[in-house]
């Protein structure tokens, strides 16, 4: 494990997505998202992607320099199709759509298609929420491919793990973002859990037939993941998928959902920033419970990863170091010193 | 317990409300909206609150005669005043509102302030869907007079059951609807519990001191809910109070924001219902789980109960018929013979 800084890291990234083919533009965009991730201390998605993405490049299942097609399907309302692109670029495209109409309309929404992995979906919903509005984003459709996830009741996968995010302002410039999967794990969480050879909490997920387990291997021999909550994660997949499948048609990995409204339609910003900061205030100060050392709002920690991040530099492993740094050198992309 | 026609109890409903002091119009909308849940089979949400409401209307706490107030804010934004009237009649004005935009639109937002019991909100969001909407609602903002749901990782109550719902058109004209509190329990599950000594599922409750309990009492001792799905429902639970509270200040109760938005904006009406049974179907198709018959969607049972009970008749249980025969006759106010 190494810590490298965070600008640093940035140049290289857009370098080296140029390397392997993402046009100027794109390769800026992606590394900003996944460097953020960095910061933010969610290194799945962090800059750990560079070389997945660098291979998609490569094998020619993303094409680096296309651009995302916007269409307008009605006042506020926007189709963007990734065009075979990186999805992260087509969800920053539809972000940009939809602000740029709410700056003079009260709601928007759009629809993405044709993208492949875009990323920390949240960061979609923070934008929004960072020009104060309440930012929705849903994801599905993926359930003939990936029928991963048991409806409520059932025994068999009928979709995936169709996840959401809802964002508002928060304190300090600090939105609020709920993110989850509507699933009771992912396939990352079970692939590690795999790894560390420990148990699962119950109510993750079925065996291949159906019955109830712990162990993270039943799950890859042809069991399935249980939604999350019982039947209020299994309606909520349900959603996404008649929104990103019913609405939209089959999709590359899933399709995508994004909604949005101004809050100012229905307050003074003054007013919502005094409710939100004494309500959010009340939750850090609520006792933490055994185990936690303060109660926080979703965001919070990551806002003070990234201070502490900015200073102290990102998380690469040894391993996806070196794996940069090969992948560089075949390209003749200058690596900081931090990953030699 | 008894059955009674649910037409016979619609035009009783009617009259008796009316007797308690409601306007002919609001007598209509509220016991269309109670019959309706209990032909669902969701009786805590059904003719039971009658006598409820009549009580409500003798104590002045709700003006049955009242109007809600509908303010424009923007073009497709609404704010509905329920203007202490009952909250069931502001929420459908508000769901008029969208729906007469949405006629010509492509999306609307409502805010409701100013509303005491609201019913089944699922009732809400099930009648965008049945226009070819994505309705969704939000509640909550009741975090100063009902602090009864701790964030993730805290030991004390910050905000209430804040619940939410999403719809979309299903099968059948069946929209499928997911409805659910953002706590992991309810007052009134944990109120069943205790009067029938059944254990609650782990997960559920803290008792006083903050630590984890099973036993219903502990909650009412001076105890707190816990979110549902942990970090999830905590976070969505803040989202509702930020919406509810942040943006619209004080409630009576809750105060509510439903959204909206026309899926033909995105697809043909044919493609989305062909694609949309493809994929309930397969729902339908799935094994059941031990103790379950079938595996359906949120929304098709209720269907089906429906279906039945036009036929036979709403359940109502001695106890209720009795309570709401004494209110009847106080009034003089004519009973349906089932009732009797």
């Amino acid at each position: 494990m190494r810590l490298v800084d965070s600008e640093a890291i940035r140049a290289f990234g857009v370098r080296f997505l140029q390397a392997y083919g993402a046009s100027l533009e794109n390769a800026q965009v992606i590394t900003g998202h996944l460097v953020d991730n960095d910061l933010k201390g969610v290194e799945s998605q962090g800059a750990m992607r560079l070389f997945e993405y660098a291979r998609f490049m490569l094998e020619g299942k993303v094409n680096g320099k296309a651009s995302p097609v916007v269409q307008v399907k009605g006042p506020g309302a926007f189709l963007v199709d990734g065009n075979q692109g990186f999805g992260i670029a087509a969800m920053e495209q539809a972000v940009e759509q939809l602000l740029n109409h709410l700056s003079e309309h009260p709601m928007a929404v759009a629809a993405i298609t044709g993208v492949g992995h875009t990323g920390r979906v949240g960061a979609y919903a923070e934008a929004l929420a960072d020009r104060r509005c309440f930012g929705c984003v849903y994801g599905g459709g993926g359930h003939k491919e990936h029928p991963s996830v048991a409806p409520f009741g059932g025994t068999r996968g009928v979709m995936s793990t169709n996840p959401v995010a809802f964002a508002m302002p928060g304190m300090d410039g600090v939105p609020l973002s709920a993110d989850f999967a509507t699933s009771a794990s992912a396939g990352g969480k079970l692939r590690l859990a795999q790894r560390k050879g420990t148990p699962l909490p119950p109510g993750q997920i079925l065996d291949r037939d159906g019955n109830p387990s712990t162990n993270p291997a039943d799950y890859f021999a042809g069991g399935v993941m249980l939604p999350s909550a019982g039947p209020k994660g299994s309606g909520m997949g349900m959603i996404n998928e008649l929104l990103c499948y019913g609405m939209l048609g089959d999709p590359v990995e899933f399709n995508w959902v994004i909604t949005a409204f101004r809050l100012d339609l229905f307050c003074a910003v003054e007013d919502y920033q005094q409710r939100c900061e004494e309500f959010l205030g009340a939750v850090n100060r609520i006792p933490p419970a055994p185990g936690f050392q303060t109660v926080t709002y979703p965001g919070q920690y990551e806002a003070m990863c990234t201070r502490e991040r900015r200073r102290t530099g990102i998380r690469v492993s040894d391993s996806i170091a070196a794996q940069l740094a090969e992948m560089a050198r075949a390209r003749g992309v200058e690596l900081p010193s931090q990953l030699l």
